[in-house]
């Protein structure tokens, strides 16, 4: 395959659709990856300069959505409630993640055949 | 390939960069099929409701990153100044709409793998 001319591209975005609405994006995946390293909502809110009340909107946004919850609250223990990503919050990752890898591929094939 | 759950589906947008940014979109092809229809860009601007400014604006842009113009202007004769869909506007359009398809059956077929 010949790259026809690299002064043009394809570019997209690519988000995964619920029963709502938006389930899955790019930043609400992030969200999901800092809950899980951080442990709680407002510390992966903070690392990503959002506001807790947006973080909390889009947890109860995918929680909703999935046909089990994504995160889930740890209350007690030293520090009080934080939050938990789950198997099925792991799984939800790496299925976006794997969507948006393909995405990207296609993105490149597609900017190689763009005969302009 | 089954089907997983008809719930979750991937959607997204593509359009096309060139040297400047944003080169052909799905709503710059709309306007460069209209101005082929119509004959100019005022009309073309018409029937999509959209300024004349804002239509001439992507016109500008388009012409300015192609290698020849997507569209010219046609003075004179009945009506006065007029503007024509070139034969490199109308490759324009039907590369956009390829990659568009392909994009198209990227999401379906995307969507039929989200094991969500």
């Amino acid at each position: 395959m010949t790259r026809r001319d690299p002064a043009y591209r394809l570019h997209g975005r690519v988000w995964i659709d619920g029963p709502e609405g938006t389930f899955l994006g790019f930043g609400r995946v992030v969200l999901l990856e800092r809950i899980g390293e951080h442990g709680s909502i407002s510390a992966a809110a903070r690392s990503m300069n959002m506001s807790y009340r947006h973080a909390w909107d889009l947890v109860d946004s995918m929680n909703r959505q999935a046909k089990r919850p994504l995160i889930v609250s740890t209350t007690g223990g030293k520090g009080g409630g934080g939050a938990r990503l789950t198997a099925e919050g792991k799984k939800a990752i790496a299925v976006f993640r794997a969507a948006w890898e393909d995405f990207k591929a296609f993105e490149a094939r597609r900017s190689r055949d763009l005969d302009l």
